[in-house]
Parts: C-alpha cells; sequence; structure tokens
C-alpha cells in the first residue's frame, strides 16, 4: 500500500483579495469555486476539481497537503495504520471541501500537516461553468480548460516543500509508511541530511524536506507549480517583475533534478515556485544520489548564482487546525 | 533620401466586434484609442500610437500602409518627387488620423496604398490612460506598456506582404524611388520575378511582393507581428487553434530568412502572420539572394511542410479610398 | 504484476553507418558499445546501459521492444502466465545484450515483439569511458553524461509506436496481461477502434498501436525521443532539414496528448519522432479519453497542419528473429 | 558620414589553446581561418570572413573593434577627419588582416582601440572548405554554414562593452563624429552618467561604455554574441556549467533593452556575453531612454539578481599596440 500522488494543497493568506489577484491574474490558476472563507483553485490543465485552496487567515502558512491514495479500500486501511503507530488522526467529511470526499488527517512526526482521501470531483467545464465564464471551455476532450492566455499560465500544480527539523527521519517515515520513494537528498560534511526529496510518482519529487535551520518545526517553504518551458520561465519571471511581486531566486536551474525554477512570494507572504522542466524517474529499483557539500551548490543551482540567505530560513506557519499541533496520542 | 522604415497598417474588417476581439484578446495587441469607425492598436512594446488601424467596411482589404520618413523636410520633396513621377497624390491633413501627422497618400505602380507620414505621437501610458486600464502602465522607461500576460502577446509589428502582378517592377521601383533595400527574391524556372523582399531598417524585410497568380492587381497578402521566440510561436499557435482561428500555415520555417511564422485569418479574412527570429541585414552593399527553384520550396519553408494552394492566390482587396484606384495622372 | 516502464527498443537498419551517422551526429545519442553487427545507444540523460539498439540486417523494421518488470521475481511469474495464456516465448541468456540480463521474449496476440527483463546495467560513464571519450563525463552525479551540445540531444527515450491490424484488441491484451493502462483512444464514425495509446507510467503513452490500413500484421510506426522544449523541437526541425533528413509531419502538437511532435525517416527507413511536452497522468482511476471523428483531426494535430499519407500506411516489418512469426503454440 | 556598423573585435588571450576549445566547442564559433598568432573565427551566420579574432599575447585584453564604413570613399574622408580632430591614426594595409582591406585604427579620447574599414570578404564555404570541414556547408543560399549542431550556436556577433573613466564624453564623441545614436543611459543621484548604449544600426546597442569605478582608464568589459531564443539561453548556460565555464551573472533580463543575458569569462581572462532578444529602434528621432537610480537597478537586471561587484570593475585590457597608448597628437 502506497499513496497514488500528492493532490493538493491547502494555503493560509491573509489578503485574500490580493492573493486571490496574485493566483489567478499574474500566476494565471482558475477558480473553480469561492466563498468567503476559501478560493478554490486549479491550472488550466489540473483534471481535480482544486490542486490549491487559499484560506482567509490572520497569518501565512499551510494548512494541509492532500494526497491521494490508490484504491478507495486504502482509507480505511490507513486508518488501521495510523492507529497502530499511535498518531492522531481525524476524519473530514466528504464535501466539507467542496468536489472531495472523506479525508484522513493528521501531522507527520515532524509536523507536516497531511490528508489522505480517495474521491475527488474530476473538473468538468460543463458542471462548472455556471459559475464561470463559458468561453474558457475547450472544445478538446484533452482540455479540460482552454489553454491560458493569461498571466504565467502554468500546466498543473507539481509539489511541495517543507523546512523540517529533521529531514533524515521525516523522508524515512514518509517512504516506511506511505511508501513515497526517496528520490536524491544532500548531505553536510558531517554526513548529516541536510534535504530529501520523494515521489510517489515519477516526477523527480513530490515532497522535499529541508533542515530547518532554526529547528523550530516545520514550516511551508514552498508549493510549486510547473510551467512547459524554460522560455516560459523567462516569461514568467517577466511578468513577475512587470507587477512588482519579488522574485527570491532564479531563474535557475537545480542540477539535483535538472528543472528550471524561479521562488517568488505571493502578496501574503507563501513563497511559490515555478518549475520546468527536469527528469523523471522510471527505474523500480532507483538509488536515491548523495549530493555531498562539495558538489551540493551545484545541485542547488548549476548555473552559479547565490542562494539567497531567506531560502534556508524562511518559510511560512505549519498548521492544522483540526488536530491540536505535534500531539502525538494514541486514539481510543 | 530614403524612407525611415514601415509604421503601421490600415486593413478593413467587415465584423468590427469580432476582428476587436481577435486583435486584442487572442493576438494580445492593445487599443490605444477607438471611435465607431476606427480602432487604433498596437503591440505592447510598440512606442508609436499605432501600428494598425481596423476600419469598418463591407469588405475585408488593405488601406494603406505608412513608412515613416526620415525627416521633416522629406515630406516636401517627396511630393516633388511623386509629381515629377506623374503619380497621383493626396495629403491627409493632420490629426485626421489620431496621433498623426500629414500624411502623403499615393499608390505604387502596382497598385500598392502607400503613405508617408513624418509626425507620430509617441505612446505614453499617463497621456492615454484615462481610456484604458491604468494597471497595465508600467515603472520601466523602456516599456510603454507592462509586459503582456493577454493573448499571444507580440512584441512589435514587422511587416507587410502583397501579391502583385508585376513583383519585380513594383522591387525596383521601392528601391529606386524610396530607397527600401532588396534583400532576397526568388524566380521561376524562367527566370521570372516570383517574389522580393526588402527592407529600409535591418530587418530581413519589411514589406515583400509576390506574384499574384490571379493576375487581377494588388493585394494584401498579410500584416505581421512578431513574437519574441519560437516557443512563443508555438504558444501562439495552441491560443489560436483552442479559440478556434484557421491556422492556414505554420509553424513553419522560412529558409530564406530564417524566420519562424503561422499564417491565419482573422474573423474578417485578412490574413495575419505571427513571426519570431530570422537574420537581420547589416551590410550596407547587401547582395540580394537569389532563390532558384530547385532551392526555393526549402526558401518557403525549410522543414518540409506544403504550402497551401491559398497562399499564392488568397489576398483581400487593396484599397485607396481617397485616391481613384489605380489611377496615374500629373496633377498640375 | 505489471510491467515497471518501457526500457528500449532494437531497430533494424540496412545501412549502419549512415544509420550510426544519424543516430549520433543529427539526433545525438551516445553509443556505450558497438560491435559489428550492434550498435548501443542511449540519449544523455537515460541512466540503463542502452535505450535503442540497431542491428544491422538486410531491411528496416523492429526487432523487439524490451519492457522491464518491476521485480527480479516477476521474471518466472511472466513465463507462467505466458505458458498459460499459450504464447511461445524464448529465454535469452542474461549478457547475450550487453549489459542486461535474461530477457523473455515473445509476440503479443497482434506480432508485436515484445522482451521482458529485470537486469541493467545502469551506465557509468567511469565504467564506460574506455571506449568514449572521458571530456563527455559530467561532474554532477545526476548527469550520466555531459549534457549534450552535438546534434538535436534529446535527453531520453520515451515510447514506440505500432500499426497493428487490430489496435483494440492489442491494448486490451496489453492492460489485462501486462497492466499497461489506457490512455487515450481514437474511433472512427462506425465506432472501430483506430488507435489506442497505453502507459504503465505517468507518460500520457508508453506504447501506441494504430490501425494498420494494409491488414497485414504488425509494423514498426516509430521510435521516440524526448526534447526538453518546443524550441529545442525547432532547433531539431532545423537540424534535420539542413542535413537533409527529410521531416514527414511536424512540427505540430498532438491534441490527444499536448505533445508536439515531429516526424522524420533515418536513413535505413526506420520512422523516428522527436517528441516533448504534453501531459502527465497521475490519477490512479484515469478514465480513457475518447476521441471522436469529429473532433479526431485536432486530436492528431492541434494547429491544423495535414496529416500525410504515409502516416498511416508506412511501417517498417516487425520481426522476432528469434520466434517464428506470428506462431502461437503451447510450449512443453 | 556615419559608420555602418559593428563588425568585429581583436582579443587578446593568454591561452591560445584553451580559448579556442572555449569560443569553437563550448560558444560553438567556427573557424575561418588561423596561423601561429591568430584565430579568425565567426557565427554560423555572420556573413563575414571573421566577426573575432583571438591574437596570442601574455595578457588578456582587447586589441582592436572594427566597424565597417558606408562607402569606399568614407575611408578618407574619415582619414581626414582624424586629422582635423588632432587623433593620431595608422593604416594597416589590406591583407595584413586576412578577409580585410585597408584598415584605419586609432584610440577614442577615452581610449577605446577603434579601426574603420570598408573591405571585408564575404564568407563563402567554397571559398575556404580546404581548410574546413565540408560537411559543415549548408544547401541553403542563406546559410554561409549549416545551423549549428555544436555548442552553444550562436547565430552573430552582436555588441562590444567597455569600462571608461568618462562614459558621458566617450558617448558624445561617438555620436558626434561617427553617428553612433545614442539609446539608452544611466545616471547616479547626482547626475553623473553612470553609463550608454549606443548603435548606429537597429539593434538596441553595438557598443556600451561604462563607468570605470577604478578610474583607470578604457577596458574590455565585454564582446557579446547573439543566439536565437531564451530557450537557447538556458541550454547556454547549461552547457557552460556542464564545462566548468564559471557565470559570472545570468540569466538575468535586462530591462534596459529588454535582452537575456548571462556573462562569464573564457579561459584567459576575457568577459563573454550570451545575449538574446530586446528591442529594435526604428524610430529616426529616438529620444534616449534615461535610468535614473531609483529605477537602474531594473534597468541592470529586470528579474532581481543582484549585480556581482566585479560587474563594474573587472576588465580586460584595451591595447592598441600599433598606436602609442593614449598618446593623442597632430599628425604632420
Amino acid at each position: 500500500m502506497a499513496v497514488a500522488h500528492l493532490g493538493h494543497a491547502e494555503i493560509r493568506v491573509t489578503d485574500l483579495e490580493r492573493s486571490r489577484w496574485f493566483f489567478t491574474e499574474v500566476l494565471g490558476l482558475y477558480v473553480t469555486e469561492e466563498n468567503d472563507e476559501r478560493i478554490f483553485l486549479r491550472a488550466w490543465q489540473d483534471w481535480d476539481h482544486h490542486t490549491l485552496i487559499l484560506m482567509r487567515s490572520d497569518h501565512a502558512g499551510i494548512e494541509h497537503v492532500g494526497w491521494r491514495v490508490e484504491t478507495p479500500e486504502d482509507m480505511g486501511a490507513y486508518e488501521k495504520q495510523l492507529k497502530e503507530l499511535g498518531i492522531e488522526y481525524r476524519w473530514i467529511e466528504g464535501g466539507t471541501e467542496p468536489g472531495q470526499g472523506d479525508g484522513l488527517r493528521f501531522l507527520t512526526p515532524g509536523g507536516m500537516p497531511f490528508e489522505l482521501y480517495w474521491e475527488i470531483e474530476r473538473f468538468a467545464p460543463q458542471g462548472n461553468l455556471q459559475k464561470e465564464d463559458d468561453s474558457l471551455a475547450s472544445a478538446l476532450p484533452s482540455h479540460p480548460w482552454k489553454y491560458p492566455s493569461r498571466g504565467i499560465g502554468p500546466r498543473r500544480f507539481d509539489h511541495v516543500n517543507f523546512l523540517t527539523d529533521d529531514p533524515g527521519t521525516e523522508q524515512e517515515w514518509m517512504t516506511r509508511e506511505l511508501g513515497i520513494h526517496h528520490r536524491y537528498y544532500a548531505e553536510n560534511s558531517d554526513g548529516d541530511r541536510m534535504a530529501s526529496w520523494l515521489s510517489r510518482n515519477n516526477l523527480s519529487h513530490e515532497i522535499a524536506v529541508q533542515r530547518n535551520k532554526n529547528q523550530n518545526g516545520a514550516l511551508l517553504h514552498h508549493v510549486a507549480y510547473f510551467v512547459d518551458s524554460p522560455d516560459q520561465m523567462m516569461r514568467a519571471a517577466t511578468i513577475l517583475a512587470d507587477n512588482g511581486i519579488e522574485i527570491e531566486w532564479g531563474p535557475g536551474q537545480h542540477g539535483t533534478s535538472g528543472a528550471i525554477f524561479l521562488y517568488c512570494f505571493e502578496p501574503s507572504g507563501n513563497r511559490v515556485e515555478v518549475w520546468t522542466g527536469g527528469f523523471l524517474i522510471f527505474a523500480p529499483d532507483w538509488e536515491p544520489i548523495r549530493w555531498t557539500p562539495d558538489i551540493a551548490p551545484l545541485g542547488y543551482e548549476l548555473w552559479g548564482s547565490e542562494m539567497p540567505d531567506t531560502y534556508l530560513t524562511y518559510g511560512t506557519e505549519s498548521h492544522f487546525t483540526a488536530v491540536p499541533q505535534r500531539s502525538v496520542s494514541t486514539p481510543g
């Protein structure tokens, strides 16, 4: 048993209107639905009802990340497993999150707020168009939405990244309990784990955990959306700059994955990555690639630009409102 | 004395609203100003008040193309020259075309409706923003408008292309009378001129004349806008396709210039080219490149796609309302 | 039990030297090793010993395609399964193909020559460099070979495509027996299956089967390599054209997958695709997308270029020297 | 009278072999001819015999930059003008530089080593192929050399950049004496000129002069070659990194011109820029754009990466062996 893939993230935003502007007009996501408290977004070729949720809050942060399981039966099996592991969890009833079935929420040992779920509504323009402009529906059955001509226009949701106190332990837990493969990692000169990148699917990673320099628990490092080409990355950078959005780092290239990246901050302060390219992993016996300190700088940025200090220290709060933070107790 | 560069084109459209939609929402041009009869458009980094004018009409076609002269004094000198050549002309008083000074209009011997002008208002967001959304003004003095995140978003106006009965004669006239350099040409196996490409500036061409297979005079073949990269050409093709705009030909590559192209038809029937790349010409003693029939197919399309029949036959009417068509008489 | 992923293809070439030139100098693959009869090639970031084998022959064709299994134990299990299905097979002893362990070869019901294998040597520059130029070794552990600056330079092997008499039956067999998911398909107006695209991993497809118009069995339609961007596709087209390689179709965009493609013929006559982009499929409950005749033309080519006649009829022979063609008998 | 365009640069290199490797294998230029002391290079679509000369030396630096004049008669007229200005000059006899006619060399008031020339051999593969591999000749009359599939493969030479003590004076001299238009400039908060960019042709600049922080005369800042697209810039960065060439800055975007850039150091220490995109200038009455300190950082780099300290201080020596450095005396 293993999760199927990373499905979505819910982030907290302090300025819902400005963040909405950023994610729709600048980044170019589309609203599936929204209410006073939350906005449900997806990229133009995200097939699911949502891949990002903006939640109105008094601080920036991550509310939860959702992993889809492989079969409906796995939901119960995971509940049993969490019990056995002594990890507190909570069921979110289907429909509480629009477009989604029952969710099983818990914190990882290191404090990352995870959700497992099976049911998710497939986005259908005809089903949702009463709320949106039907000029965006495409004639193509492979286009859940027209090819975007607004903003940066990423194709799909890609991955999340957390700062955690102990990335090695966190990686081992995800690999052992959720079947998420370990793909590559960085060590310092003492052999301590500095970061790990993992994926269940063929992406080079769906989740990364990086050592939190301040050792103050799990923080959201960033959420990432995928654009189609290096050229669109350059276009993205120019759109961001001309809209006054600060680019923290990039465009650069991660030598680890070969992906081209940029990081910026959305108006509420969460870090967002625009990402493209890089390799896919098909081998069933993949050996995680080790990045030692002598070569790791090229792993982080192949082209040689300097990593900003904030990259290793800044994150936004990791939350899980439904469960007391970091409490780990055996229910029942 | 020579013209400075091609500045704009005025085309006739039968469905002003649909053509406006195409040129703004799909192609991604911006409106400087408009009235019931005309819409004045420019690409985001066109510095002039307009580079394209849509004119409401009962048929598609080209109303005129405007060449900027090099100095204010050249306007009078060209009037004198036209008189000496026995070419009928007409003055369009400054302000008749918004943002523009006096225009001198005439038909070339082959019937292309040309305008010469000196004064043109430089587009300034602050000056025109009462009519437009000021969120499009950029902080950069090099950006007359924000980098586009709407539609295809070309950077600038590029060139025009006409079908004419005798492209060789037309080329010689433009080179001799207007100083527009001959850059490359195609011949058939009898040595007849099939097409010529000319520019006054460093572009591979600002105007092309192709042999009209039907020998029924000058027709507009297309107007062209420049996008920044091959990747944006692919993006353009997908935006067009997903908006139901027929692509006549391309993306392909002209072996003649090295430019990557696609041709489509705007809703009123005029052909529009999206164009990128290719070489620039700096040599003051450039020798026009000759494309003989054995190699010319690669000149038209290097990658090997077949030229559609319409490419050599379809054009929209060439007009010049202010002057009787094709009449050539000595005034005075 | 299911295969893990498509690993390589062996094609027959009539002019080994010219085909070697094409695949190394023009396409930009690298030789891992070679002998008088075979050349073992991989793209710069293919991790395995080979993804393409050129086999000297008196005709062009496909010798076999290799699917990697998920665990070593699966090899025996598949042998048992083939026996039960009454499908003749043959073991290829480890080392017969350099860099590879035991292979289990058989023909699918429609005649496609498949191989299953587990062991494959991971390409290591240091291990193979006695045979190659060590200037190609990269300092990066994520680069099995330096980033290419020769030829088209694809990143990796992508997929294969066959013409078969009955693509529906063939798809069902692969899905049922090998666990290869059905991703999208085309039907004619009678509801007959015209083509199906399948993958075990997240690619939109690893193998496609298209209806053979001539109904003369399984033929290789093409093998495909992946380049990093639309821009590199354009670059590829120009490199091909300037080296006198005929492009059969493209660059175009498959509306089905969103991938950008071109097809060309290598000097021995096998069709090769250069491919980039398109969507990945993560959903464990993916429903195959149906392309009906009204929309299928956009599925084949979104931008509107015409499919050449050869596309539906031309293939190179499907072989399997080790097993009598199409014989299906129960061994033992 | 004005120069026609910037034609070439001659740089001094301390390690001719390593610099040759960089410019041919990594950057992807081609050798037209070479001898023990000099290597004559051009990009694949440079039409002239050479656009870059490597000169063996005991230090890195710039030997001269060559400006082509507009007519043969201008050579004599410029000699007269230099005399009147009291600027020492020297004739380099035709043929001294292979492929080139008489050259008139002098130092600008600020010490930049300029050459004026009219005659330059047009590169013809058939004429030079005895020295080179004829597999690089293209069938296309528009391709002086096949489209490159080696190294970065820029299309053409673009511009040069100098550090000088007083860029304002230098700009005024070039504009007044050589007719090179002033395109944009940067000022500090005291209104002092920090940099100016100039071109005679439609490029945003062919030469730039930046204030030398160390006030020790004219130094070569960089020579620049043009690649076709942002995507190829990313490819260039990866090729450089994987070949161990340090990238000083970039990829980034100059907000001034809109061009995308990277700077690196060739093995002998001269800075080289890879450059793409940006605007062209057609207006005959262009007003230089002023970049004030509040916005200038975005002018230097729109995406927000920090300018390295070396960018304002490091240059390689400016030379002119044929004339005593900086001496300005009236001949005769």
